[in-house]
């Protein structure tokens, strides 16, 4: 089984598998691409061949596992977390020196059409808009199992051909731990609101429609940019205008201008790009707000939003030497340039 | 000229070109690799061909810019960094929202051999010995600068033959701030030691030579160990088993040592996974230990390290998402596998 462990000195949390052999890399399919492109057990019509669905949008009376989806939820067949042993956490060594839980979480992946599509920008928005629908709806389900304390969603395009299905998806990973990164938001929000008491990301968001130099687009209820430190070129933050710390509290009439503004944005970088390996992550709050301490300040300091981060550049020695990142063109002309791509 | 910006939100710094036109990305050489074979300037006898050297180990009596040098260190040619302003902070946007410094600091390359050998697993232990005694020439030089608090070296090998000089370097980026990894080590390690009066490197130190499970190898003076919650499948690190929290420090007789672990490690690494890109990094005690205030304890809780990172898995998603990784081989079976590497 997997095990989830902490460095001690950065706070930050891994995952590894404590099998003898580790013979397939989890998480990763390696699977051929003509196999993968023949044989793709994400099409309709062969659910099956996946493990069994745990939710689909469908066709009224249509079953479970059987075709009439149009967005379908599965458990990763590689999972690197699962829900089959009790929740354990475990210091080990002299002492219990290391933290350690072991493997418990839940591992999905989402397919977001029932055509055998291999890119997000082929998606219609009508499609994108009930992905994004399916996110909240898995997000609701998960935070019922109290043990659980993040669910983050993310998408990985154009990365590893060789390792990865083709077929549109993306992934949700629930963890019984809030990520580091996710925690230095939180945190970072919450000192903000308690010396100024106001958002900081409402704030950024008020700075930069003032400023405009790092906006690539702005709608009635999103707005996209450029952020003033962006760790890689051309990476953008989509944000609700409307201060919500909660993705799975949008109302739904809301969701078509997300997905016009996540689907956008993507074909800019694309285009512009010419189609970089591409990731999007959901920053939204954690499952579990305890009634008091740490978290109860929440829902007035965070703002959930989503971070799209193309790799024009990889990361490189001094990047992860000292989480400082080198990015040549200037967030405000990397805003300029996108709002230049002509949309389609 | 270029910027520092620092990220509101997670306080990360970032480098970026405020130039009106990006043409070539700072820090990045794209030169034809057949024409950097011909015509490499990182030779000996081409000293005319860069920058002015900032020092070199030469033979006594040979002149600055001429042959007879066994390791030289000069400006870089395409530096994110120069001296050639005053030091600026300055916050902009409406009421200084976002913190940002003009590009002050120091960006060297350290050329290690006059000959033209292009993997550091080339260099003889007695050439790398050189390059540790000129890094710690190098940071002392640099430090006297007041206004500088700390000087990344690091090294990228096998990264970008497109874009990157072939002839075996490292870097020196000397920076008016401390990068954020360091901030957050160094800020861990002093509240380990006020809580136990104990430096927390030492108790990881101690607690794995007692496992012994992730040492790869273990000298007089240095051991090397896979982290217990490595990011990168093979992940090593570099301690001294003496605490002391500054690299410049190191007596001159236990660099060669240094210079054994570095080489066999990264050796065992190349051969063990064919070559990767592979980075490495020193993390060193900040230049400013001001009298009084955050940093008056360093010296008793800080402790000096090198890590080495192949990057056999890039990071994807879930890694950007939220500061969690996801790395299948144990470090345990990493360090096991390491230390079955033939030597060579």
């Amino acid at each position: 089984m997997s095990e989830l462990r902490k460095d001690p000195i950065s706070g930050r949390w891994m995952i590894t598998a404590t099998r003898k052999e580790v013979d397939t890399p989890i998480g990763l399919i390696t699977v051929r691409k003509e196999e993968r492109e023949r044989d793709c057990p994400f099409c309709e019509g062969r659910e099956l061949e996946t493990p069994p669905e745990a939710f689909a949008l469908r066709k009224e009376g249509s079953k479970p596992d059987t075709p009439g989806w149009a967005v379908r939820v599965i458990p990763s067949k590689f999972g690197v977390v699962g829900l089959n042993e009790e929740l354990e956490r475990k210091g080990v060594g002299d002492f219990f020196f290391f933290d350690t839980i072991n493997g418990y979480g839940v591992h999905e992946i989402v397919i977001e059409s029932p055509l055998h599509i291999t890119h997000i920008s082929k998606l219609t928005l009508e499609q994108i808009e009930k992905v994004l629908r399916v996110y909240q709806v898995r997000l609701n389900e998960l935070k019922k199992n109290s043990l659980l304390k993040y669910g983050l969603i993310f998408r990985n395009q154009g990365y590893g051909e060789e390792i990865s299905m083709l077929h549109v998806h993306s992934q949700i990973i629930a963890l019984p731990l809030i990520p580091k990164s996710i925690k230095e938001e939180l945190s970072s929000a919450k000192n903000y609101y308690e010396e100024k008491e106001r958002c900081i990301f409402c704030d950024i968001i008020k700075q930069e429609l003032y400023s405009h130099e790092r906006i690539v687009s702005a709608g009635d209820k999103f707005i996209v940019l450029a952020p003033f430190a962006s760790r890689f070129p051309f990476e953008t933050q989509i944000f609700p205008r409307k201060h919500e710390c909660d993705f799975t509290n949008v109302p739904a009439e809301d969701l078509r201008e997300l997905a016009e503004k996540l689907k956008s944005t993507i074909m800019k970088t694309v285009k512009l790009l010419k189609d970089p390996p591409l990731n999007f992550v959901l920053h939204t709050a954690p499952f579990m707000v305890p009634e008091a301490g740490f978290w109860l300040t929440i829902k007035q300091d965070y703002h959930w939003h989503i971070e799209i981060l193309p790799h024009a550049m990889l990361a490189r020695g001094f990047e992860w030497g000292g989480d400082f990142y080198i990015n040549p063109p200037s967030p405000e002309a990397a805003a300029k340039f996108l709002r230049d791509v002509e949309g389609e």
